[in-house]
């Protein structure tokens, strides 16, 4: 078997995760526990030096980046047709892609991983804080970008499921880690209940063993 | 004249203007003053709602976000070969790009406005000061990448200039701006001079108006 996943539960290696599903080539799907570190320790830092999932491993060779993975899936697999072909409709989703990557996801670190961007417990609850605040304005951003897309559709990145549809159910689900209802978005809801029923990724749900809805009323 | 490209000195928007000036095809350069908050003007949120360059229109066609321009240019000039084409080739270039989009660039954004990530003069002074420190290991990253990079050369992505040499030297000068003096970064610091000496950089750098190394020792 020469493909290989590292992935974290709930990450955003949920992205390449699914896209592999997909493709219905074996792969091994190996697991990270972030919460215990296992990012940092030196097994792990050999194969990626910045400490994070994911990591696509081929043969020989080792990609990091979610962008980068995306677009060498793409290439390794173009029948599934992860990516648009046509050079508008390509721009139009590394658009979202790369805005998703660049602004949603770094703000979500924010909330859950504040000492990454400040020292001391009160400066840390003040950048989470408002990041919070950040995150519930970008992913009502997201909520319009996909109520327009939808109306084309059926997916949010056109005909086939692609790495948009599973970064959006990524970030909308952290919005319940967040404190932020992700019922309240309705069309990321119904796109992101509509995506779980896909059987591949009905399994890598399961095998994240992933909930969608994480929000607990205060 | 159907290309413009909105940018401000000196920002990211140097990325796409030089892929723009080694195309050779006339296009607008337009400048947004973002000092003068420009970008939050009615007129240039009607063309990208998020306030911000770099912006490229085509014709009918507004593409924001500088994965999806690169992306969009080397399409539309693929005699230039701003990207590699063989596909694990690409994807290194790719990998570098998204973590000078998604992590060098947004910890340069902590240090010039911090205002975007917490309230607070005193909890703003902390944040900045902990991603000058940040900042200064990432570029050390980069260095590291670009001795290695260099090596096969000439240039950060291979035989051609593209994105990455362009990215680089952003985030270098950029470095000066934080109190990090750019040309402690051998490689970094010469394959920047040697880029500014390439003719259609030589004139996006005359109208930009830059200078390579602001450093100011304290
Ligand atoms: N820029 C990276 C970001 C990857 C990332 O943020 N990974 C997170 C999980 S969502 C991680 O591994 N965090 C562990 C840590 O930082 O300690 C990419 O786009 O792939
Ligand atoms: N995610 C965007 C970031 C663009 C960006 O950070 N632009 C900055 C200049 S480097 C800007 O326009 N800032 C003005 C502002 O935020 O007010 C991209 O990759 O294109």
């Amino acid at each position: 078997m020469t493909l290989k996943l590292y992935f974290a539960p709930g990450a955003c290696s949920f992205v390449p995760h699914v896209l592999l599903e997909l493709s219905g080539t074996p792969f091994e799907p190996t697991m990270v526990k972030l919460h215990k570190g296992e990012q940092n320790e030196a097994a792990y830092r050999a194969i990626n030096s910045r400490g994070q999932v994911p990591v696509l491993v081929d043969g020989d060779v080792v990609i990091t980046q979610i962008l980068a993975i995306i677009g060498y899936l793409h290439d390794r697999f173009p029948e599934q047709r992860f990516l648009p072909t046509e050079p508008l409709a390509r721009a139009r989703v590394m658009e979202q892609l790369a805005w998703l990557n660049n602004t949603v996801h770094p703000t979500f670190t924010h909330v859950f991983m504040p000492y990454k961007f400040v020292d001391g417990t009160e400066a840390q609850a003040q950048v989470k804080a408002f990041n919070v605040g950040v995150y519930a304005k970008l992913l009502q951003e997201l909520e319009s970008f996909a109520a327009r897309a939808v109306a084309q559709g059926p997916w949010l990145g056109g005909e086939a499921v692609g790495p948009l549809d599973a970064y959006a159910l990524t970030v909308l689900r952290w919005g319940g880690i967040a404190g932020i209802d992700p019922e309240r978005f309705v069309t990321l809801w119904s796109q992101a209940q509509k995506l779980a029923k896909e059987p591949a990724v009905a399994r890598v749900i399961e095998r994240e063993r992933l909930q969608l809805n994480l929000y607990k009323p205060a």
